[in-house]
């Protein structure tokens, strides 16, 4: 690993992938499993697909021009349509009953597992919807980048209809496949074993005191001063301010690259992560969080364990547990003012000095808490009313109780009552504003809060095993974390069910009262 | 188009592909012609596949870091054997034989006997070989690179002799199934019909008469005198130098890009072409000229037939037909003083003024001719020498006379009877500076000088249609050169075999005799 990780201890090192490892094998060995055998042989073949995917994709988003987005929606397409044929092979459910005879240790065991998701998710959907999802959410979230930019809901909804159609059509195959509701078996793409029922629960518990809390908040920042950084910020320093807290954060650039795209996101492989930033020369404040973000996306993947990594029991467990890995570095560590107080002097080198750069008043700037209107803008207290208010209105969507033309009145509606903002007409910092949507992504957005939920969770336990942590944050020594993300969750990979993942590393299921105790004690206390 | 075409008049616009165009097409609409149908759908997915192997070879080149390359060599080899698989589909003879029954029109038989070639090449080839030979050369290509700069031929070694090995493989298979010479046979998947007997005697013409033509240059421009350009240049400046010329040019940027690789190709698709270049802040005469060159490369890919771009008959004709585009543009368009008096203003805009950019300057320096030891940096004159240099190696190399041990004495021994140059020793600038090998691209380099032969022959065309063509260059007309261009290259794709395109474009067969008289007119004469 090519980044500087201050004292990083030996587990949180990645090996590097070497040409005999078994990703590079072609012909898979003569086995004692053979059923099992032939299964690994097939998923490695479709990680390969993947890998396809994964960078015909990034450039699609980082990089292509407009002309090309035709023939790559087609190719996608085509590429999906491959990658469903792959896992819907019909040699595959005896094979998997096959190798369950097998004498599979406990890790292989996992690995079937994931195997049989995988596959029950496919064969509950005929070839035909997944290309047509792929085509018309690509062709839709291909528009939607200029009728974004122009307002234009009208423009939008003409192919986002299609894209609300068929995303419901794909909710009651596999909800009938699984024997759960429409949404609930879409989120389950997403977080595996989660239900709307208990997402109810924890959403429900948070509008309890959520609102109260924004309150008080508001109340005591009335009173501070801060002071505002003043721009303009050259986007050359943005990126290479970025980049030295990459590699504070342990990213490997041999193994990743950092690039532009208009909505931030972190794709590629394991084996090469590309992660991504927009930068505005009015506000270095943003770009800077959004990388921190990302590099935690990143680093999980570049630390999965790379003998399984082209295996379903090798990837990243979920998107919930993804979002905990971005939510622990950007909110648990990145915004901790003994972070802000470890990355300050970088930040005074390459945007100047300034009384805005001060530590302290970095960490007040990054807490201040205001309402917005744009979810990735928001700040920690407020991000989970747009994630509440995005989740109800999916549901209702998804079940069919509302239509694609009722989200702008909904959205309205719900962002005075959570927020007490007007959106009314305003679709571009409104519904236009995600890329999830246009894409067909429906029941990702839980994922937010709940790894917010499971980040809090996580450093609960790490400061109770190094209460000084703080000071050894502040001292440039994030081993502390590193280690304890890299043991409990990193080289896990998808080796246990979400729930007991989360058992193993923290000692007890998801609970939310971390959550409010991180948030109240960073935002209402001294404690940090 | 939205490039800077100057009067360019309505042939040589490019269509915009519609979202209802026949690639955006899944299902093939029921025809008359079913046999010939069910191969347009087979040759359609065939092209998305090349799609994904396109983008991701970009990425590869341009934009992977080091660490992904296993993963990369594995991703492709597995599309490799994915898009073989698909060409060796055993329905495929009896669908050919089928659809040569059909009512077909002249277009769609020449489609035919262009999928019938394709086809005659995958099934003369296993599935192993084409395996194993992506993976060697994308293992000795990606080892390469470092190699290179270290000069390390023992290292390079090691992986070449398994290219080497696996290159003369396919060279037998093909061998075989076409009953022609090895080297004849992988030289025909770049140029089709071309044989090593038509290239002895096309460069045994050229021997006859360069090394007397190169004399004399050298003896008549060592009484002039020429202004050296004085840097550093900034590659900033550089790239927006370079990105006027490609507007200029008539590059589309909405349907492709500029981007840096170490070795400076053209990729992606016809609907988004990817050129690249590198820079040096020493020299901004090469990067601009490669730019120049590349740009030919492009502006073909942008301007095939986009009702045909999905299937075979419309592609580009070959590689040496691709050349004799990027030479048009930089030897028979770019370095004429005409031109470079045209786009003179722009240097002086990005680089400063000074001495050496007045266009007679400029035209001197561009056709200054010195032996050196690097192919992509030669003069137009001494090129033809490099490339006979590597026909003559790889031609031995792949027949069996020679081993890959015994290149360097053999490029040392070459280089100074053809050059005069010293090479011993030197393998970073010597054996080792193209990627052609490495690769595995056996059969290529004859293209580049068989591409000069063309470009020189249509611009005899051109000069005969258009006596006053300096002058409207130089005024900023470019439209006579991309009119002809369009009209007898590039919509023309592959609907005539290589020899047919040339004959009905120039009225002849090729005749060296016009690469000959452009050589002699440019650098002994007075009429350019």
């Amino acid at each position: 690993m090519a980044g500087i990780v201050p004292s990083a201890s030996a587990p949180s090192q990645c090996d590097n992938v070497g040409i005999n490892c078994p990703l590079f094998q072609i012909e898979i060995p003569p086995m004692n499993l053979p059923a099992y055998s032939s299964l690994t042989a097939l998923f490695t073949r479709l990680y390969r697909y993947q890998h396809l995917a994964a960078f015909v994709g990034w450039d699609q988003a980082a990089m292509m021009p407009p002309g090309g987005n035709v023939a790559r929606g087609v190719a996608l397409a085509e590429l999906d349509r491959l990658m469903h044929q792959t896992l819907t092979d019909k040699s595959l459910p005896a094979l998997m009953e096959a190798a369950s005879q097998e004498d599979l240790d406990p890790a292989q065991r996992a690995n079937l597992r994931e195997m049989r998701r995988d596959w029950e998710q496919a064969n509950s959907l005929s070839e035909r919807l997944i290309e047509a999802k792929s085509l018309a959410g690509s062709r839709c979230e291909h528009a939607w980048r200029t009728q974004r930019k122009a307002n234009d809901w009208t423009g939008f909804l003409e192919n986002f209809r299609e894209v609300v159609k068929l995303s419901r059509e794909e909710s009651r195959a596999l909800s009938q496949a699984m024997g759960v509701k429409p949404y609930d078996a879409l989120m389950d793409k997403y977080e595996p074993g989660s239900r709307g029922a208990d997402i109810d629960a924890l959403f429900g518990d948070v509008k309890t005191w959520l609102p109260d809390l924004i309150g008080k908040v508001r109340d005591k920042q009335a009173h501070e001063t801060v002071n505002e950084a003043q721009g303009p910020f050259a986007i050359e320093r943005q990126r290479a301010l970025g980049a030295d807290i990459m590699g504070i954060l342990g990213f490997d650039f041999s193994a990743g690259r950092l690039d532009i795209s208009t909505h931030p996101f972190c794709g590629g492989v394991a084996e090469d992560v590309r992660i991504t930033t927009r930068y505005s020369e009015d506000d270095f404040m943003r770009s800077m969080m959004g990388i921190v973000h990302e590099t935690g996306h990143a680093r999980y993947e570049q630390c999965l364990p790379r003998d399984t990594v082209h295996l379903p029991v090798g990837r990243a467990r979920s998107a919930g547990i993804h979002e905990s890995q971005s939510l622990s570095f950007e909110m648990q560590l990145g915004r901790n003012p003994a972070f802000l107080a470890l990355i300050a002097p970088l930040v005074k080198k390459h945007l100047g000095d300034q009384p805005a750069f001060d530590s302290a008043n970095l960490a007040n700037l990054y807490t201040r808490v205001k309402p917005g209107l744009i979810r990735v803008d928001a700040d920690e207290l407020t991000y989970p009313a747009h994630i509440i208010l995005r989740y109800e209105i999916e549901c209702a969507l998804i079940d069919g109780d509302i239509e694609a033309e009722d989200i702008p009145a909904l959205w309205d509606e719900k962002m005075m009552a959570y927020l007490g903002l007007d959106t009314r007409g305003n679709y571009q910092n409104g519904c236009l504003q995600d890329i999830h949507w246009p894409w067909g992504s429906f029941g990702y957005f839980p994922s937010y809060t709940l790894g917010a939920m499971y980040a809090a969770q996580y450093f609960a336990s790490i400061r109770r095993l190094h209460p000084d942590l703080n000071a050894r944050v502040a001292a440039g020594d994030l081993s502390p974390i590193f280690d304890w993300l890299n043991a409990h969750i990193w080289r896990q990979a998808s080796r246990w069910e979400t729930r007991e993942l989360v058992q193993r590393a923290t000692g007890e299921a998801l609970n939310p009262r971390h959550f409010r105790a991180h948030l109240e004690g960073c935002y209402l206390g001294t404690d940090l």
